[in-house]
């Protein structure tokens, strides 16, 4: 499979940054420029390219009964700003040299996908383009979101299309018989393990909140202390007691403020008004959302004297992979003689909205120190191999 | 007096924000537009213009002995970015309204001056061109700042040089008579005390910190909390200590945290480093010292696990203005029956560095709720009338 490790490179050359890492986010000229190498090589392997009104690219083999619902397998093209080269590229060049290398015509067309803005960095929330193909979000909706220099996703989405004039537009919502996403585990259990292939049970639940510190501007020389309503100050409080409070407090949680936002955000003038995102993970449903409501009454608490406006984004309860696809996929490994395990998802996934249409699976393959979303993010050639082999086997048992 | 409060009002329009605040930063297009504007009203008045290395104008009204060293008024143009229009450009007009209408031609020359980036937001730390003037920083250091887009001073600083190719350009350093810098007070002693004039006595002490945090970047989802090094929870412990045990632990210190940079600044992604400045004041040098060995204890102290870095980039101890010079302003205003009274500055100004060079002061009017900074800034007609009609009668008897 040196062909998979050598087209990797080759595509973490576009946006690759000086320190090793990529930066290639979302509905870019670097992610165009990604779609441009992806249609080269899906040219070559006599695949049909699509796409759909929310951006999401589609490289269809033709299989023997054109009328049935395809089997779905791939992953994300976009990274982080100061991502890695595996995250999300790894799941569609896999998906891609299975379907370019399968050796027979399916039983069914079979599909790669690369979902539209799943990293949400530039335009948050993320997933974008599998919540609008699943229905969760309105076309409309994600097409108003902006970025920080306040560029509109619809516009950016209007410009990748224009980049690929010939291209087909396939209707959202359709039907599949499968959907398989491969991806680096984003966590050490695999690595701990010291096995190729984690089958993924399911995927932890996840409460992204938006709050909004509104304070004074004001002259940081001559401001008396007491009259002051500093967002910055504000922030600390609550950030500091959120941590002791829900980070702390339990060892299954995960709790994270990624983005902070001051305003006027100069160094001689008191914030006036301050924004940060909340990240809030955990595998069980309940829990979840205690530790979302601790953090709506600290926010409460501690604002003032500022004012406080805390908005749910994101509320992605938990949930659970198909039992038949994961123990199809547990068989293949097992058939091909590699090493595997059960294993939760602590990171969200495009897999977790197509898992409400159709039978849906992940395969996970380990990266290095279980570090993703930075430059050092590594996956060994071997576990790349084993996990483009994993998926292959599979798709040929499904569709034979 | 109305003449200066139309051109308060028309400089204002330059760099002018939807909400009624002022953007026109140092070295900006907006700033050499606010040149060409006071290079046409300083032609109409039979100015000389000039500038220097560091980028400061001068427009003199020549006197009968021009080998005398001349008198110094004015304060700056550029604002923050969410500034006023008062701050700074009160200074510079009514200096350019005495100067103007002088009625006699003087013993001496008298230079308005609006001194380059006083306020230090784009290119930080600021008041660059009255430090560069008095030698306090090297004209080479100052030119490789850098403002939040990699943009180097000295670039900017060539721009504005280029836009006005026929300027002369006077040598750093020269000998003036007497400094005299009007501004708004920035304060409510004033408003308290429904006065139109402060006498400013001395300007209190002020140490900038800037202050680098190094985590380590990873996945919001997976990376288990124990093991993060998260610079936005170093954050938020140190700065909610400082605001504690410094902020609220003296009367008169004056702390603030306006900037605070986070990267990668993405809602899924822990922060690997965060970059934040401390504005620290106080009239008595003694407790701005001990505040400030506060700080970088807690610093140091809340730091862990992630590293930190705490570098002093202003140390400005407390100063005394000259004590003949601010008689002489007390006895202008009583002379034109304008109360006034002795008042500390809690904010820093360029008069602060020429207070070294030749007998300099200040003047204050009042500014509505003592705010500044910020969209809501306002000095009334009538006081702006009293601040010019000092420095006038000031001035006068000076260079009779």
């Amino acid at each position: 499979m040196s062909r998979l490790w050598e087209r990797l490179m080759r595509l973490a050359e576009i946006g690759a940054r000086p320190d090793g890492g990529v930066d290639r986010q979302a509905l870019t000229a670097g992610e165009i420029e990604a779609w441009r190498l992806m249609l080269g090589w899906a040219a070559e392997a006599g695949l049909e390219a699509a796409t759909d009104d929310a951006g999401n690219l589609f490289l269809t083999l033709p299989g023997r009964d054109r009328s049935l619902p395809p089997g779905l397998i791939g992953s994300h093209l976009d990274t982080q700003p100061n991502g890695g080269k595996f995250d999300g590229a790894f799941g569609v060049l896999a998906a891609l040299e299975v379907v370019s290398h399968l050796g027979f015509t399916p039983a069914r067309d079979i599909s790669v996908v690369a979902w539209c803005n799943e990293e949400g960095c530039r335009f948050a929330p993320g997933m974008t383009g599998s919540e609008t193909f699943v229905g969760l979000r309105d076309l409309s909706t994600i097409r108003a979101l902006r970025d920080g220099d306040g560029v509109v996703l619809g516009d950016a989405l209007d410009a990748l299309h224009a980049a690929f004039p010939t291209l087909p537009r396939l209707p959202l919502s359709r039907e599949f018989a499968f959907c398989i996403e491969p991806h680096i585990e984003q966590a050490t259990l695999l690595e701990e393990a010291q096995l190729p292939i984690g089958v993924v049970t399911g995927i932890q639940g996840k409460i992204t909140y938006e709050v909004v510190l509104e304070g004074e501007e004001g002259h940081a020389g001559t401001r008396d202390m007491a009259l002051r309503r500093d967002a910055v100050m504000a922030f600390a409080r609550i950030a500091a007691r959120m941590q002791r409070e829900v980070g702390e407090a339990d060892p299954v949680v995960k709790f994270t403020i990624g983005m902070v936002r001051v305003e006027p955000n100069a160094p001689s003038v008191i914030a006036g008004r301050l924004v940060f995102r909340i990240d809030l993970r955990h595998p069980d449903n309940a829990a979840l959302l205690a530790h979302g409501a601790r953090l709506e009454a600290i926010a409460a608490a501690e604002a003032a004297p500022c004012g406080v406006r805390m908005t749910r984004l994101v509320h992605a309860p938990s949930n659970s992979f198909d039992e038949g696809l994961r123990a199809r996929i547990a068989a293949s490994a097992t058939r091909l003689g590699i090493g595997h395990m059960d294993l939760l998802s602590a990171a969200g996934h495009d897999a977790r909205h197509m898992a409400s249409r159709c039978p849906t699976a992940m395969i996970f393959i380990p990266c290095r120190g279980g570090v993703s979303h930075s430059p050092l993010e590594w996956a060994e050639p071997a576990h790349v191999a084993a996990g483009a082999a994993v998926l292959a086997e599979t798709v040929k048992e499904l569709c034979a």
